[in-house]
C-alpha cells in the first residue's frame, strides 16, 4: 500500500488527529515510536510488541549497517522479515549514532568519514549512501541524512550544519529519483530533516527551504540534546508552523511522558525516545504518580503491582517486590517485566492523547496529566 | 489438594506413565523440570512458561535463603504467590549449591557451616534448617539435606556421607513431624534422598534404610557428578529397583536430551537439569538433528528456524540469521528465544517420552530418538 497521511480532527492548540498508512499497517497518530536499535526492542519479543499493539517502531540504521550489515539483511529480504516483524519500521539516517557514538568523525560537503564503535573500521556516510543502505533494511517511512550539532551552539554553527543538511537533502532527493527503490519495500519514503538549532529564523528558512523540495514528510532534528524543555516546545511549535499542514512530523528523540503532550500541542505527529525501553532496564519505572526506582529498599517487601492503575500484563500479576528481587539479582526477567510496563505506560499515554483530541478536551487533560505526574515527584 | 503419585502404566523397561497430584495441579510423569534458580526460570516470563505448559519448576532453596532471603518470601505468602505462578514448585535442600557454590567452611553431623557466594557472611545449614527454609517457601515439594559427595571418590568417603544423609533424614523426619507446616503449602511434602556414590551395595543399602524412614517421594542424587553416562544409568537403575513401585522416583540434575529416556527406562519420575536454559544463553541449541551453536558463521544468512521440525513459537517465527545476529549483538531477545526453543525441545521429548510408554513402543522410540539425534553430530 502506498504511504499516505490523513488529518482526521485538529484542535486549537495545533495538536492533529491523524493516521500514517504505510505499506505495513495504518499508524493513528500521534503515536509513539519504541526504539528497536539493532533489529530488536531490547527485552521484547516481537510477540509481546504486537499484544502491546506497537504499529512502529524505529530501527537504528547505523547499528545495522554495523552489525548484522544492510547487505545481509537485503539478502534476508528486509529488515521486516529478518527480525519477523510484520508491523511499520522507520529508520533514522545513522547520522545521529555517527555524531553520537562512532570515534574520529570527519564532516565535509561529501559526508562524514567515522570508524565504527565496534571494529574501529573506517567508513564513510553520504546522503547517497544513507538513501542505500535504508533501501537494503526497507523500512517504510526513511530519513535522510542530516548534520547534527551540539547544544548550545552559536549561530555560525547553526547556519552552516542548516545549509549542509539542505545540500544534503536535495542530494537525497536526487538520489531517491534515480537509484533503484528498495526491493523489501517499493513503497519506501523518505523524510527530511529541518535543523537550525535554537535560531528561530534559522529554523524558518531550513523548513522553507527543505518544503521547497517537497518531501512527504518532515522530520524535526537537532532537538533534546540537553536544551530546557520550554525552548524544545518552542523551537518545536516554530518549525511545526512552517511545515506543511497535510505532511506527517516527527520530532525525533522525544521525550519524557509529562512532555509528549507538549510536542503534540505544538502540532507534531510522530515521536521516538529510548527512556521507556532504557530506563526499564536500569529499574526506573514509570506510574501515574511519577516514576519509581524499583531497588529501593522500599520495595523489597511491597505486594503491590508497580501502579495500581495500569492495565499491562506486568501489573496485572506481579508485585513490586519480585520486581525489586529481580533487578537486585540482575535476572533479565527484570528487564522484560520492566519493559513491558514501560513501554506500555507510554503508549497508553498516546492513546489517552489521541482520545482527547478526537472529544475535544486536550487542553485539559494535559493539565490534570501533568498535574498527577508532578504530585508524584518529591 | 494433598499429595498423592499414581501410576497409570508400567513398560517392561521400568519405565512407568504417572501422574503426580500436588497442591497446584498434576503434573504427568515422566516429567522434565525446568530450573528457576532464583524465582525465575532465566529469560522466561511466566506466561512464556505457560504457554510452554511447565506444569513443575525447581527453584534452588539455597539461592533464595540467600536472596531475597526465606523470611520475606514467607511475608510474601510463599514463592508462589511471589514469583506469581500458579504451577508445581519443587525447592532443593540448599545442600547441592553449598557444597558447589559456597566457600565451604565445615561439615559435620550437625550441617554444614558456610559463606555465602555473594556477601561472604557466614550461614549455618542444618537438616532442621533445610525444612524451616522451604516451609518459608512453601514448594510444592521439597527435599531433606543430603551430604553431596564429588566423583571419584573413595568407598569410604561415599559410604560416611551416605551414613550421614541417613542420620539427616531422620532429623528431617522429625522435623517434618514436630514443626510447623508451610503457611503458604500446607499439603506440602518432602523427599528424601539416596546417596551412596558409585557403590551398588551402598545405594541399596541407603536405600533400604530411607525406605524405612517412610517417605512420599525419593530422590536420586550425587549422580550426573562427572561419571559416565552408563554408569549414571546402572546405579540410577539400581538404586530405583530398591525404592517402593508406588513412590515418585526422581533423579536429580539430569540430563541431556538423548539421557532423558534411558534414566525413564531405569524407572526415573522426575528429572530436572540446567542444560537447556544455560546452553540456551550460551547460544547452544538442541534440534531433532542434534545441537548447533548459533553464534556460528554458517548461520549468519542461513533462513530457516533453528528446527524444521519443531513446532515451538520461536521456530515458527524467527530465523537461524536473526538469532545468530541477536546472539553476536548480545541482545537480550537471544537469550529469551534461544531458551523458549530449548525448553520446548525437552518438554517435547518428554512428551513423546510419555506417549511411547503409553502406546507401549518405549523401545522402539528410544532407538529411533538416540539415532536421530547422534546422526546430527559430527
Amino acid at each position: 500500500m502506498a504511504f499516505r497521511f490523513e488529518i482526521v480532527k485538529t484542535d486549537p492548540s495545533g495538536a492533529r488527529l491523524g493516521r500514517l498508512i504505510t505499506p505495513h499497517g495504518t499508524i493513528e497518530t500521534p503515536a509513539f515510536m519504541p526504539v528497536g536499535t539493532a533489529g530488536t526492542v531490547k527485552a521484547m519479543t516481537q510477540e509481546a510488541l504486537e499484544e502491546l499493539q506497537v504499529p512502529l517502531l524505529l530501527a537504528n540504521t547505523y547499528h545495522l549497517y554495523l552489525r548484522p550489515g544492510h547487505e545481509l539483511i537485503r539478502r534476508m529480504g528486509g529488515l521486516h522479515r529478518f527480525m519477523a516483524w510484520g508491523g511499520g519500521i522507520l529508520t533514522d539516517s545513522g547520522g545521529y549514532q555517527v555524531f553520537s557514538l562512532a570515534d574520529l568523525r570527519k564532516v565535509s560537503d561529501e559526508g562524514v568519514r567515522f570508524r565504527s564503535h565496534l571494529d574501529g573500521t573506517e567508513h564513510l556516510l553520504t546522503p547517497e549512501k544513507a538513501i542505500e543502505v535504508q533501501r537494503a533494511l526497507g523500512s517504510d517511512i526513511g530519513m535522510v541524512l542530516d548534520e547534527c550539532i551540539e547544544y548550545p551552539a552559536t549561530r555560525e554553527r547553526a547556519a552552516s550544519a542548516a545549509q549542509r543538511t539542505l545540500e544534503w537533502a536535495s542530494r537525497s532527493k536526487n538520489e531517491m529519483e534515480t537509484a533503484p527503490p528498495s526491493e523489501a519495500t517499493p513503497e519506501q519514503v523518505f523524510f527530511a530533516i529541518v535543523q537550525g538549532g535554537t535560531f528561530k529564523d534559522l529554523r524558518r528558512q531550513n523548513a522553507a527551504e527543505l518544503v521547497a523540495l517537497d518531501f512527504p514528510g518532515y522530520a524535526i532534528g537537532g532537538l533534546a540534546v540537553g536544551e530546557p524543555h520550554e525552548l524544545s516546545c518552542e523551537i518545536a511549535g516554530e518549525t511545526a508552523a512552517c511545515l506543511p499542514m497535510e505532511r506527517a512530523r516527527y520530532l525525533m528523540g522525544v521525550g519524557k511522558p509529562e512532555q509528549l503532550v507538549d510536542y503534540v500541542r505544538c502540532g507534531i505527529d510522530m515521536m521516538d525516545c529510548v527512556l521507556p525501553t532504557r530506563n526499564a532496564r536500569n529499574g526506573y519505572l514509570y506510574t501515574s504518580q511519577g516514576p519509581l526506582h524499583i531497588k529501593n529498599a522500599e520495595f523489597i517487601d511491597d505486594a503491590r503491582p508497580i501502579d495500581e492503575s495500569c492495565g499491562c500484563m506486568v501489573c496485572r500479576r506481579y508485585s513490586r517486590a519480585y520486581l525489586c528481587h529481580l533487578f537486585r539479582a540482575n535476572e533479565i526477567l527484570g528487564a522484560i517485566l520492566n519493559t513491558h510496563h514501560n513501554l506500555y505506560f507510554f503508549l497508553d499515554i498516546m492513546r489517552a492523547i489521541r482520545e482527547a483530541i478526537a472529544f475535544g478536551n486536550l487542553s485539559r487533560f494535559s493539565s490534570e496529566l501533568q498535574a498527577r505526574l508532578e504530585a508524584g515527584h518529591p
